[in-house]
């Protein structure tokens, strides 16, 4: 499975019963937490999505709506017993944060706490199956985007095939990486005639809080959905440029030009209650976009 | 109008949809905050109570479930261009852990933010008519209680029986504080004869998180409502020691013993989904409870 659940689609200031930024991403098992505004240890219980099976939270930034829940969080995991490492990857600044409000509680965690400080784009989790990578967006403070990337899966060996050709098993390991096979007497088994693909990587990048910024498209090129925000419609231009962030043509855009099969759209601005023209303007440009909802889980196809 | 409205009614773990503590309390068209748990400005959303009516909060301990949606709050009111100062009563600590989070956010409020440092008992805010004062509670961390008393009114002159009386109109304001009228024939003119009393004096006391502690009686001595938390049912009194919580029999105990009107129970720890039997064993021992249910305004009276 690779999916992401949104906890909160709002902007700064929650409105209209909707929540700060929050995003679990669930990949092979494992659930990652992306931003944690206000709230979200109860958007978690109100999804039924266990406290205790996140390992790992990424903070985009830290303006308020994206990180005030995680030293709830945080708490709430020791208050229920949490043994396993919690690692959190954030800009500069949060550690002190955390431990100050710890300390004045008199709180000793049962569980290891891991900070690690975003500085340099590039891999921050490498696994077997899959990779968390992070890049820098254009925001009014120091911002930061990531990619949850499977790895291109072994393609498939058709046994009967491959004995049909007498391709020696000590050959297998290379037929998965995608190899021709080159028989004795110079014959090519080519590789599609004995392999089958599996499902191709996907990817999902979150590109947190920034203003129309060109420099994304390479970094985000060819994802499969791109979250993106919108707070503003596109009317407010001179606004978004003013404040960092930016409006449903812009992400639509971005998505256009990066080559996204889909656009997810949030981070919408406490002036709009009703989020239908969000949808409608960004599918002016991009056809295939949905509105980030709260509760809602996205399938990465 | 005196009032106070429960914004969240659990301890540590918001459970069961019901949010760590924050209640406001209306007196004479100003609203006051008391602690201000993680969710508390959008639970001020739900309930329709405008942030910019408050200007005063008071924290009673630095434990999160109390003062987590602190920051959140303060931010949100400066994104909506309060003006109007803040003061925020609270232990030492506070201002580190909100002045930290504005700076990295790169921050600066529109209004201005006065920190109070609570280190004695007595009187926070003096006005004509009402005062807050607070009071030690124990605790594992320093904690705090507050009461909020209506000042005697002055009593209320009959004109008419004043004049027959012939009391001078100089005396008249010694009537209003009871004061007996002597004429100079020597006789005394019983200020209830020419006087009547205006709606007593009524008070509020929040006692926060303690355990049972006796030496709080005579500091809350016949307040009309006392809020004490019931963390515990009455078989968890050891678990209630140990935690420095009280239980059900224990709240219900000290509001006999300190003769208050009605006893508001809260603070219901996350092991319990249904609270009927708090409020079961709660009137085992004193009669006039009730359950501190969210969103409800309950009067002091």
């Amino acid at each position: 499975m690779f999916a992401v659940t949104i906890l909160g689609n709002n902007s700064a200031i929650p409105a209209y019963g909707r929540m700060p930024t929050a995003q679990v991403v669930t990949l092979n098992d494992q659930q990652f937490l992306i931003d944690c505004g206000e709230g979200t240890q109860m958007q978690l219980a109100k999804y039924k999505i266990r406290k205790s099976k996140i390992n790992h939270i990424f903070i985009s930034h830290l303006h308020g709506d994206h990180y005030f829940g995680l030293i709830g969080l945080i708490t709430s995991m020791g208050l229920l017993n949490r043994e396993n490492d919690l690692h959190i990857y954030a800009p500069a600044g949060i550690e002190q944060i955390i431990q100050l409000q710890l300390q004045v509680a008199n709180i000793t965690l049962p569980f290891s706490l891991f900070f690690h400080v975003l500085h340099t784009e590039g891999i921050l989790i490498n696994e077997n199956k899959f990779s968390v990578e992070c890049f820098t967006v254009q925001h009014s403070i120091e911002c930061w985007g990531f990619i949850f990337r499977e790895k291109k899966a072994p393609r498939k060996i058709d046994k009967e095939k491959a004995v049909q050709y007498q391709i020696p098993a000590a050959f297998y390991n290379q037929l998965k990486e995608g190899l021709d096979y080159v028989t004795k007497e110079g014959l090519i088994i080519n590789n599609k005639d004995v392999t089958t693909t599996n499902i191709p990587a996907r990817s999902y990048a979150y590109c947190a809080d920034t203003k129309y910024f060109e420099e994304l498209i390479p970094k985000v090129k060819d994802v499969n959905v791109l979250y993106h925000e919108t707070t503003y419609l596109k009317d407010f231009e001179e606004k978004a440029i003013l404040r960092f962030h930016s409006t449903t043509h812009q992400a639509a855009n971005i998505a256009k030009q990066c080559n996204a099969h889909k656009l997810l759209i949030g981070h919408f601005s406490s002036k709009y209650e009703n989020l239908d023209q969000f949808l409608t303007e960004a599918k002016e440009v991009f056809k295939s976009t949905e509105l980030a909802i709260e509760g809602v889980c996205y399938n990465i196809l």
